[in-house]
């Protein structure tokens, strides 16, 4: 038994999103309840705001507030060289690195045929239409998951003929991890893919 | 580097938030960019509605969309017991245990004399004044830490004078734990709190 309406309504709808439970749901919602009313008045502003105003770049697909992003609109990335990521949250971890400096696409998902998502489900067509002769090679970064491989797979294929180089992001294990708890699929492609030092 | 200023006042807004940290605001920000405009404006509609709704019950003071809540207006429950409890969630966890009949007392926080948190920063004169003959037992379900005890220990001074009992519930080994596991001090209190079988 939820006190009101209204808070069962917000409760439910904060449990709808990723990673949140009900329990964590009720928590927000006392927690809102508790703020001013302009504080949650700001906050359901920024999200219609941001819904409105964020859409795709044109070019790379990422999120973005204007036609072309930050990142395809400038003149100090290198051209020459895409990065195929699934999700534009995942341009923003690459951007941390700061090791990166080409362009990037984003296929909004991975091929997963049980789940009826095909090519043309992700942002695929939109890729090779960037392929013209500047291009000369393109970074698979997608999620070290079946959904990932396949997807991965697909593209190299798909790229083969036009002569551009298809690379992927190293798999093996993450810095800081315990050798002893890597798990076996980890293991076994950092061994594959050993470099000599 | 966020995408978009209207993005990144969303992931500050919910970062604010209680067990939301940064990473997991991004990724709330990036799902609600995947949802219909529809179902974000219908998620900050019901916010700013809640908010404006709900209000303290007169009487108890927890969270309600009425003068006076559902627990305090009904005729079946016991009105010569009151359950005090730290926040309107807490009301909520009790009643799902379906083993309580009588009313409630939010205080909406503990005192908490390092903060500046005072007897006049919560709810007790609120408490005193529903003190009149037909309340017989107060029981005190704070939590079981330092403003807890410390609230606990003011209120049942301040209601002795009264000639109304004041309870606490048990502290102890929650079900389901491991012993070996359990901290010294919960041990200690389940031992002091050992009753005959």
């Amino acid at each position: 038994m939820t006190p009101s309406d209204s808070i069962e309504t917000v409760i439910e709808q904060f449990a709808a999103l990723p990673t949140i439970g009900r329990k964590t749901a009720r928590r927000l919602a006392f927690h809102l309840l508790r703020q001013s009313e302009a504080t949650v008045e700001a906050f359901a502003k920024s999200l219609v705001r941001m819904r409105a105003e964020v859409r795709e770049c044109d070019v790379c697909k990422t999120f973005t507030d204007r036609e072309r992003c930050g990142i395809c609109s400038s003149e100090k990335r290198d051209r020459s060289i895409i990065c195929v990521v699934e999700e534009p949250g995942d341009v923003l971890a690459i951007e941390r690195t700061n090791e990166y400096r080409g362009l990037y696409h984003v296929l909004h998902g991975a091929l997963n045929p049980l789940d009826g998502i095909g090519p043309e489900e992700i942002r695929i067509k939109d890729l090779v239409a960037r392929l013209d002769g500047s291009v000369q090679e393109i970074i698979l970064a997608l999620n070290p998951n079946v959904e990932g491989e396949v997807t991965t797979q697909y593209i190299a294929r798909l790229v083969a003929p036009l002569g551009i180089r298809s690379t992927r992001i190293a798999r093996g294990v993450p810095i800081g991890a315990d050798l002893e708890f890597a798990d076996d699929a980890t293991l076994a492609r950092a061994l594959e893919g050993r470099t000599t030092i």
